[in-house]
């Protein structure tokens, strides 16, 4: 139906006959003899130039384009010619020529568009885009997050192809576990309440396949997760995932290091260096209160004395330097509310903001600081016009961010807003977490029950063995997460291969039922017939390209995504199921329940 | 914890230290200094040689090894030797060394297999195989088997993402639709009763892609379809799925060949010849009374004239050529059954079995032939000692498989048991079929309802356009698949673009109800705003690898596969779940129901 397409043209062409399709844009009737009609495909647009003395039925042609309305699909057949010095803009060089046309045929005439994806500047809310996402996904930042999406996966997957990992599928239609309240449910006709489950990640799979013996695993998964409805984030998501067998973490660790690279130079043409910089998780939470956190800008949290007396208990400090001069009193308020949110979070005992102290010279309306407080501000060498944040939390119960850690983020995007701190859009820091507890006491649990911090299959660090015996929530776990300026975009871990260490963890440290218990079954009688030590890792491949594409939504690297909601406002979906076609898997709408009371666990 | 893998050791290693881990086998103790084991791993298997000289401890290694379970993993480090020369066996080059061990370690003490998957000739059943799949998987043909799945889908990939085709998720939370009882339900707690459903393909998405802009468009695409449990296959499977703008039905057979031609050289070192054959509906029909015929061989079915004298008959007739001394009455049983179970079969009016008439130079214990059984024979030189098969069928139904194309691939197979048909291996022959019925007659319908024969949005062939508004029922639809050697591994055709001929076809043609025709108005609406000509195919993945792998079951080229009726053995699902987890979703098991006595439509 084409010779070419509209992006490959350019002055190599001049004098060739093309025939071209695309969607019609900008018509301007010029004169009576003359119409100019811009068109576009996936590739590129070029100008069309029709004329009166080129076309046969030029007058019925022009009525045809005149009406044409826009994204209008059409096929043309013309000369490709040169334009006029003046007009040609340089750089593409599709700007260098133009058609001219001797025919032109309407193949799809477009009813008015609900909206215009080619004008930015009247672009609708995106409730509206994603109900036309067929229009939204015109917009020409779509289509290269999605071609730039295609173009990634396909490095990550040239990557572990030459390294030797296999491709394997595993299944969708998984099982229901006893407590994975966050799983999707699949009814089956096998009986009333029989279901599969949809599942978080193909982790019990991929070590499976260790204990089948195949050595180097790798998919480009689909994973589901029935988030809370207001969570923002989407129910169907896709990880690279990857395991290998007879390695240490640091062999998977410079797979990743080298498949980051390898994307990196593909798609964004940047070098990346490596080995990637380790942090404790302890040493990550002591100096940036994050578990993933921004290592581009300093802005670190300093320990400090205790001011109060209670045992147990961390105080902490974050200097910004200048602060209380850069911040007028009202752009204060996003610190303060900060604050306020916080107040009682987990952990967190006593803060306080103590800019007026530090405005005046050390004193705040008057008010002498403490002998205490003097001693932090000479710790810190805060001076006079220094903005500083003071919190004291619980030592033993670690938040994944703490307070400090949240004002530390804020404060740079305040700061970057303000001019204040620059932070170059080409700077990529890399850094592996590692050293997490493998345990995590549960914070409203009565009795410290622990539970696993990441999930119950990660292998102790092997010299912290003997204390999973004696005292495990001492233990660390070979967990290992990876952080790019600020976001988690992946983490593994080692497993256990061991079926005894792997019951133990199960029945005396996490005091799994036995109905639990049973339920990881088939995964112990694997480990027990000669699984070798394995672990690997998984990456958030819609996280991934929406750093690559410098996307601030996961829905800008979706093809078709959810809204926030869970929604489908495109396809009108999650949509009500007939009492049939659930009767058909022997269920029903609850009668008595008033489902809108109850709260999801 | 490795410097080599088994695989890959040689005589280049010969005097080398090496580190290997693997699994072992066959220890056998030759006499109180001397060990050996077998050590396989992913990538082939050495010979260990401990001797008492070489290892300090060995007393205490030789109780060690003795006791060695089957598939006990175990490191080992020793050194590279030939062997001698009366026990190397040549060809693979790990048979020519054997490692001089020095130190064992036990990394995974293996407890006794429930079977061994090494010992071919003790294989349990295969639904003990499924229950214990990590061992089934350690069996050479699955290893090979899940290694060519990756190594052809990699090739897949790598042909379309070279030919400019765009990888594009689409969602497998997708939009329940009224008629579509084929599709499992996820239920959700946006409200009692709201489900998204798993796609049974991703058309729609796809033809919306090719409105959105982009033009080639492919996915390795996960599908679900709630089977009858009785069916035998598998409720969730992968395409290749593909679709292309501004072509032709030519475009894309022809994408497609090359691709085959791609994956065929790649995986099997074999040159498929291009263009394939092309044959109509019809003539497939006609000749081999299937849709998806096998021409590697002859035995084709030849029109005769009627028997009876009934309207709208067709007579066909095939002929085994010496089958009736090929075959004892005893061996013509499977034949017999056939024809029993296919008497009443839609279409069928009337077959009989000629072979005792033929046995006995054209006339059957005493019985002659009538004038027209003697035309008919005469019509296909049928000479005594033939088997021949003489069937009538409706003319205005056209069933995919008639009764004599089936007696015809039964006939085949027969005939390659007993040696009198040879079918190479290596035979590929690629088949279009094309001119498919856009529309088929309901067969239990009073008013010759009429329904889509493929999906509703295929495209009738252009020249049969005006009589989609007289007579319908004779439009051929741009449809066509893609048959390989008896099988079809796929199909496509070219999409409707024209939103009043999708339209009119909801409306007019298949009757669907107002509310079926709201669940298809996105599509529509996209059809109505500049959607671009397009067409595309999807090709079944299972298939294809069981074709490239010679595998008969499409379990045996899945790493995780159900049951025949669904169940995961391995993993123990579909799980009941509990009354609290379906009320998560406002749903509960239907009290009053008697469950078993529901059909599923």
């Amino acid at each position: 139906m084409r010779s070419h397409t509209c992006g490959e043209l350019g002055s190599q062409h001049v004098g060739q006959m093309v025939e071209l399709c695309g969607w019609a844009q900008n018509v301007r009737v010029l004169s009576d003899t003359l119409v100019f009609v811009k068109l576009r495909d996936a590739y590129g647009s070029v100008q069309l130039l029709t004329e009166h003395r080129r076309m046969p039925g030029f007058a019925e042609q022009k009525r045809q384009l005149e009406l044409l309305s826009t994204d209008t699909l059409i096929s043309v057949k013309g000369k490709v010619a040169m334009r006029p010095g003046d007009t040609a803009k340089g750089k593409s060089s599709t700007r260098d020529i133009e058609i001219l046309v001797e025919r032109v045929q309407i193949l799809n005439q477009a009813k008015p568009l609900p909206f215009n994806p080619h004008v930015k500047a009247n672009m609708p809310n995106e409730e509206v885009r994603l109900a036309h996402r067929y229009l939204d996904l015109r917009r020409p930042e779509l289509q290269r997050n999605i071609r730039v999406r295609s173009k990634a996966t396909m490095a990550i997957r040239q990557f572990m192809d030459d390294h030797g990992f296999v491709d394997i599928e595993t299944p969708l239609l998984f099982k229901s576990t006893p407590e994975g309240a966050r799983e999707f449910l699949v009814p089956t006709r096998a009986s009333p309440g029989a279901c599969y489950a949809l599942p978080q990640s193909p982790q019990q799979f991929k070590q499976i396949l260790m204990a089948a013996g195949f050595d180097r695993y790798y998919q480009i998964a689909r994973c589901f997760r029935d988030e809370d409805l207001r969570a923002d984030r989407q129910p169907e998501f896709t990880q690279v995932d990857m395991e290998m067998s007879f390695v240490t973490k640091e062999d998977i660790q410079q797979v990743m290091e080298r498949l980051i690279q390898h994307v990196w130079s593909t798609v964004k043409n940047i070098q990346i260096d490596a080995p990637f910089r380790r942090m404790s998780f302890a040493e990550a939470t002591r100096r940036f209160g994050s578990d993933k956190p921004d290592t581009r800008f300093g802005l670190e949290i300093v320990q400090i004395p205790q001011l109060s007396s209670e045992t147990n208990i961390v105080a902490e400090a974050l200097l910004i330097t200048g602060g209380a001069n850069i911040f007028s009193a009202k752009e204060l308020t996003p610190f303060l509310e900060l604050l306020r949110s916080n107040w009682g979070a987990t952990g967190l005992t006593n803060i306080t903001l103590l800019s007026r102290w530090l405005t005046n010279n050390g004193s705040s309306a008057g008010q002498e600081p403490t002998d205490r407080l003097k001693e932090i501000l000479a710790l810190l060498s805060a001076k006079s016009g220094d903005l500083l944040f003071v919190s004291e939390r619980l030592s033993h119960i670690t938040p994944a961010n703490t307070t400090l850690g949240r004002l530390r983020t804020l404060a740079a995007k305040l700061l970057q807003e303000k001019g204040e701190l620059i932070i170059p859009e080409d700077r990529f820091e890399f850094l592996w977490i590692e050293d997490f507890p493998l345990f995590t006491c549960e914070a409203d649990s009565l009795q410290s029950q622990l539970s696993a911090t990441h999930h119950p299959f990660t292998a102790p660090v092997s010299e912290d063995l003997p204390l999973l015996y004696s005292d495990p929530a001492k233990v660390r776990g070979q967990h290992y997460d990876l952080v790019l300026n600020g976001v988690e975009l992946g983490g593994g871990s080692m497993r256990v291969h061991d079926p005894d260490v792997q019951q133990y963890i199960f029945e005396k440290v996490l005091h799994l039922s036995p109905r639990v218990r049973d339920s990881f079954s088939h995964l112990v009688a694997a480990l027990g017939h000669g699984c070798p030590p394995h672990g690997g890792i998984a990456l958030g491949l819609d996280r991934l390209i929406a750093v690559l594409t410098n996307s601030l939504s996961l829905r800008d690297v979706i093809a078709f995504p959810k809204s926030a909601d869970g929604r489908d406002l495109f396809m009108h979906s999650p949509a009500s199921a007939s009492t049939a076609r659930l009767e058909n898997y022997g269920l029903q709408v609850c009668k008595n329940l008033p489902i809108s009371t109850k709260e999801h666990k």
